[in-house]
């Protein structure tokens, strides 16, 4: 299992970045990563991996693409980019999976640019693990595609099914559609036909309707599609919202207690742990050929040790084969 | 002060819906409500009501729109439901004010309808005030138009800083576009051109540009604009991931502590009571000649009570004048 891994992409990068990738190969004993970017950056980070480093090579790249640049530009400006050479080596097939936790709309443009895209897929998307009171449940897309048509979320849907049935063990997946309203003509010009496209397709046994914000966290459906607009917003939004009520909570309730104090705070902690956004580990680009995994930009260590793994899961449960198939049968 | 209400609208009307219109005649001895709705059900429930019955008047309606019902069929079929009288009342100037807790799409298509907007008022927006650190911020649209065009979010920046200044009473009220980034070319069409839009206006100085979802409850400006699909989820998924965590919260937390359980439950109660969609009282829908005040479907007596108060505030700021006004200069 080759995966390449922009060493430069993310506010912790390289250090972080580096080592998350040590640990990863640590307890993957067939993980071989391709370490991209600044040879003379990573280097020293690569000092305690004596025994590992026959699995952890580095493809020099002298340029980085900075969180907040645009992608058009810098894809001119600077081709010797991370993020570009890790797409070429998926290109290439010298690599099964690229993983980042640099610039997303570079990411994604990296694979568009390339035309990178499983045969029948129209726009790939990026799904995003949602916890709810059941479990998980997957939300796409949340941000590689902001103009996306009808055709774009039905196909967000077969493959957001595919990804709950092989990675969530979800034996028929339900699939919501995020709208304003439940009822069937609710929403815009673009929910409505994307609606009447599930239900009558395929996938209409297993398509629930519409669901609304409300709902994302109730486990009601295993996959929510959503605009990229739009997805990226709740995403954000459920991010925002956590911090907010464990910011109150934390001063509400512990301002409360006295000598059990500890015990909250310990719940609280396990809490947050269990939700942190930072550590779940990537985000799949679904739809393209090959795997590609997308950090968030705040990833440490762990996060991306995660995304590693999460990134070898994918490649080996067979998701592109899958898709590619089912979109051929629908 | 004349307010007419829809005591047919909501989960618990009519009964709590009246209830809700004693206590805030009650306490505002200046307001005189309209209870529109099937008057052999309302009757019974001012039973109580003896002493003020002279301010507590029956506009007899014989229909109903549902909670579930498409607005354009319903007020085709059912010409004499209450959202309608509502409105007429309005556009007839017999009261200064309407409030509803029923179905928030007949409501809005109820104006829409009549096109009862203000002068210069392209398309109204509802407005949701949003609980975050520092205190309150209003997001708009909150569902209204899911179909807005660049100059009709230009313009619920334009009544959104009128609101902030007026009845949150923020000196130069900052205002944000909700978008999936914060950098300048971020996002849609829709929001690329009203960014342009803003930053070209006489509210240049105001506009601090693109947020993101996760800066919803940070407070880092006072008006939030947003297309009102995407507000309308937004809002709901506040909403959903409060509940969310509060559950997660009361299992993890309770499930820690004994003796001070007591305490912790009290202090968990008053963060969900502080925050408590159920009892903010309604949103107004912001551009229509009058006021116009859209409650949750769930409203019990406190958040119709506080609708009605909301809304004679609002009559009282003489916000719409100021609004004809800005938008004239403008």
């Amino acid at each position: 299992m080759r995966i390449a891994l922009d060493a430069m992409g993310g506010d912790h990068a390289p250090g972080s970045v580096v080592l998350g990738a040590v640990q990863a190969v640590q307890k993957d004993a067939d993980m071989h990563v391709v370490l991209v970017g600044d040879q003379a950056q990573i280097e020293p980070h690569l000092a305690a991996a004596h025994g590992l480093r026959d699995r952890l090579e580095i493809l020099h790249a002298t340029q980085v693409i900075t969180m907040e640049e645009s992608p058009g530009l810098a894809f001119r400006k600077k081709p010797d980019n991370s993020i570009t050479r890790c797409w070429q080596l998926l290109q290439q097939r010298k690599v099964e999976a690229i993983v980042s936790a640099g610039n997303t709309g570079a990411m994604v443009a990296g694979g568009f640019l390339l035309r990178l895209f499983l045969p029948g897929v129209r726009r790939p998307g990026i799904a995003a693990l949602m916890p709810t009171l059941q479990g998980l449940s997957v939300l796409l897309d949340v941000g590689a595609n902001v103009h996306p048509k009808p055709a774009h979320l039905y196909q967000y849907g077969v493959m957001g099914a595919i990804y709950a049935k092989h990675i969530l063990q979800r034996e028929k997946p339900k699939i919501g559609l995020l709208n304003v309203g439940s009822e069937e003509d609710k929403g815009n010009e673009l929910a409505k036909e994307t609606s009447d496209l599930f239900r009558n397709s395929p996938l209409k046994d297993q398509f629930i309707g519409n669901i609304e914000g409300r709902d994302i966290n109730k486990g009601i459906c295993d996959v929510m599609v959503a605009d990229g607009f739009v997805g990226n917003v709740v995403l954000k939004v459920c991010e925002g919202v956590f911090d907010f009520v464990m910011k109150v909570v934390g001063k509400e309730i512990f301002g409360a207690l006295r000598v059990e104090l500890p015990l909250a705070q310990q719940a609280l902690g396990n809490i947050i742990k269990r939700y942190d956004y930072h550590e779940l580990g990537g985000a799949p680009l679904l739809g393209v050929d090959g795997i590609c995994i997308i950090g968030h930009g705040s990833s440490k260590e762990r996060a991306i040790e995660n995304a590693l793994h999460v990134a070898a899961k994918h490649a080996r449960a067979k998701l592109n084969e899958r898709i590619v198939a089912e979109l051929a049968a629908s």
